[in-house]
């Protein structure tokens, strides 16, 4: 069956490209760049129920993001973090966060203000991170 | 060198036993089961600085204590993260999330009372994890 993306995670974050196992997009939100890994599989809420190779699967690409983030960004901390309550379907965010951003030292989640990157610098961003993840891992932009 | 726990991650939560990469701790406060994994490593703060191999065996114990977790307390919801805000030392929380829960749906972090559980039964709690543990993946309860 075709994977279907939750309508709630397509509005809120534009695609930057794929994995084998997972999508990858950026959120808009205007805050340190917020990465969410979607492994592309219908039905899972959680990460035990992937399978055992799809787990190391998850865990590299979602390392490779982390290093990348880290990389390009130079943030004081990233979070990662699978959690769901809104949005079940399985999505595992990977945020670079900064000692004077919004939240800090809080979760991000529920503690920024919703304000959006404008659609340019959305744009820039994309595109500075699928240069950084080019043909790492099997990263492509479209599939 | 002999790993050294950080004093808040110690102060805040009791051993439940160890797993070949990770020990295996319950927060003291008085919500769902909250489990923290911390890699025996000095000097990590991140999920890819761990080598490939540690990050294989990272998420098998993960994917185990959120298996048990799942299995024991039937939560509506699991938090897994990885965020390091605070104590940067390398610990990933393990939430059972319940939708009547004090923080529901946000994140658990910076959104309770604080309040611990009294510790007759924060120790039964942490039996009946151990008990469900028993032998997974190479749980002890000493080493």
């Amino acid at each position: 069956m075709h994977f279907k993306l939750h309508e709630r995670i397509d509005m809120d974050s534009d695609s930057v490209g794929f994995m084998p196992l997972c999508e990858i997009r950026l959120s808009k939100e205007d805050i340190g760049p917020w990465l969410i890994l979607v492994p592309r599989i219908n039905d899972i809420t959680e990460v035990h129920q992937l399978s055992h190779k799809q787990q190391v699967q998850l865990i590299r690409e979602s390392s490779t993001v982390s290093t990348k983030l880290e990389e390009v960004f130079s943030p004081d901390k990233i979070n990662v973090a699978s959690l769901g309550n809104i949005v079940s379907q399985l999505h595992i965010h990977h945020v670079a966060r900064y000692t004077d951003d919004i939240a800090w030292p809080g979760p991000i989640w529920g503690n920024t203000t919703g304000l959006k990157r404008n659609d340019k610098e959305q744009q820039k961003l994309i595109h500075q991170i699928q240069v950084s993840l080019d043909e790492t891992n099997g990263f492509v932009t479209q599939i």
